[in-house]
């Protein structure tokens, strides 16, 4: 058996998800991509997280063919495959329902950058997507999905916000592999209900001054970070 | 000793329904129905869930006569065997008081379907009955509850929406068997929690596209689906 | 050491308080009287609840004498025996700082009946007292306390309503016993939620209609009663 | 190796904040000042809880020198040093990133007191100070950040109002040593709930009338307290 270890990674990264909270039933999935063998590993179709085991990953190649795996991959599969086409530098993706983040995206609207939580993770407000057109929908759904994200992306970089809500659906987040994809999850779960909790206190708040959010966010990224241990 | 295995799946129906946080000391029931016998295993009335056994569900037939037990039954029988009258392929049935469905039913409003989430379970908006006349009441409160249910769903399949909620009262949803009503007990509570937040976040927005609607439930539900492992 | 099984009652009712979530660090105290003795058990002022024992409870007269103990009773203790003086069938009082009836009690308005989880505990609204005159405050303050509340039910049955906000502080349940007052305490947490997110989702949503409240009340309560097995 | 026993308690109450659920992955730092020797023991930075021990903690004198430890500490050590220098009694410092006392920052508003909750610990409202100048967040961010904090307290004392947000970004709390100060940060994430609830519920609602503020401060603070055992 191939892949042992991608499989190994994407599981632990779906057992995350659920043990962090955000899943109710089977409504999330990760996946994690070996750029080198152009195949990533992701959870199956609507299989209880009790139940799942690292061999149950499935093994997709960027065409969406199953590489291994006996079992259906997620119904999301092909939305992860465009973002790892579109986004060169992610290796992990995560699709959750959590609780606050799809209400962002019910209401269609961007989440803010309202504090320095949100300027710490996502640089500037976290896009929303169209919500799809009737052609879009009669098209392939879940490629269409990936194609709204890059569509909203096309003058972001998604290194810089590593998150989106789809209008209508749920978001998405990414990062450097499964683990750090799931991370953002838990991340955007807890800024989205900030953000709504900032407008009920003042519905008139407007966004962080942009010196405090380049501040914080360069913090902790770029070459002049001063976070962590590194 | 009759009914066992009858008894055995409504008794770890209600410990599920007890387990997902979804009831408070003694506020839910759940019951299942083999409709070969003509007869539902339902939780008793007001006896604590740490103190439940198989042994102490009691066996109703449809007209609401006990046929075996020592207990008296939930006293919202009569509301469960109503539903099994009227709706002819379900299993089982869930009551609940859960917070935010409850919420919406004191609202006297139907939630709307804001998204994906919901559009997954329930095709269109989550009914809300009439509430109750004063002439309604005096006649045999629980019974009069099944009908304000079943006209809700006049011009609505209860397999395609499989929950409602009651005016001034709580929610009440079913399922292939009472394992399943209890699921959509589970999702019910959620939707009505993201759609309160949706509104909250954006209070004129509008209920999803149907296109979108379409799209998901069929995803999930009918011969073309694709969700899932079967 | 006599009152040894009032202790324990109490000591028990105070565990369960926080153990059902309904406290943060010391800010609640539950106490059983023993009305042929004329004394209650309380717990002690400030004491952590991972350090309380049964032998910690103060055994207080109804003229707020120490008759048993160690300890400083609860601040609150002249609050508590006002009531037993005052509400002739209540065995048992509880005071909580819980968040949503806190945040009524704050706003200093009535929880009004919305729906039937709220008529099957409490016959009508939940009263909140007067706000303190400046003139009460510099009398002696827990004693006045009780006179708000009595003054708030003289045309309300405290059996009917086992529950009261006082204005700008918190909540006092009571009951037949300390567990009883705590079940009600629990009980008033939940309606308190509910109400808040009835009026989020329709801000003009008026009372349950009078039928309804007395049908429910009626269900739980008084000689026509049917639920529960007793 | 020295500051064992300081490095213990810095690390124990670090451990307890985030056992009381107010941090998610390494989002707050709890500090302790040994006054005699003139250093604080402090979390490193971006170091998860589970991989916590007493000896990660640094030891950092006033001056922002590290004394001791091989880690980098908090990012936010300057603000930490700060509040130590000017603020004399307190022996204890933790910022969080805690759910609803961030909302309140982001809003860019104090809270305020509305009821006898926050008067028990907070003589007044909480706090909120200026959002930064373009030109103060160019100097050293972390110090400017503690001047804001001590600026907002030019005519409030520290001991009486033990807590503070800072606009845009999120609270810090001190207290007699690092132990209260995290019990604080509990403290004030329970107010900002109850305060946003009740403006919910009543959005015109003002402060608690001055008399109740000053009756329940002095309940359990100054020598006239007689709230606990002591």
């Amino acid at each position: 058996m191939k892949f042992l270890e991608l499989k190994r990674q994407a599981f632990e990264a779906n057992m995350e998800l659920n043990a962090k909270g955000l899943v109710i039933y089977t409504w999330g999935n990760v996946s994690q991509i070996d750029r080198a063998q152009g195949v990533m590993a992701i959870k199956p179709s609507g299989m209880p997280y009790e139940d799942l085991k690292p061999e149950h990953m499935v093994i997709v190649d960027m065409e969406n063919n199953i590489v291994e795996g006996n079992l259906r991959p997620s119904s999301d599969t092909k939305t992860h495959t465009h973002l790892y086409r579109h986004f060169d530098e992610i290796g992990g993706v995560t699709h959750t329902h959590s609780t606050y983040a799809t209400a962002w995206a019910q209401a269609q609207m961007p989440i803010p950058c309202f504090g320095t939580t949100h300027a710490d993770y996502a640089y500037g407000s976290v896009p929303c997507t169209a919500i799809m057109t009737d052609e879009q929908i009669t098209r392939d759904y879940e490629e269409e999905t990936g194609k709204q994200i890059t569509e909203a992306f096309v003058d972001l970089n998604p290194i810089e916000v590593p998150m989106v809500i789809v209008a209508g659906h749920a978001p998405f987040t990414w990062g450097k592999d499964a683990n750090n994809a799931v991370y953002n999850a838990v991340v955007l779960e807890e800024l989205a209900k900030m953000a709504l909790l900032t407008k009920q206190i003042n519905p008139v708040q407007g966004s962080l001054k942009q010196a405090i959010t380049d501040k914080h966010y360069l913090r902790k990224h770029g070459q002049n970070a001063y976070y962590g241990q590194n």
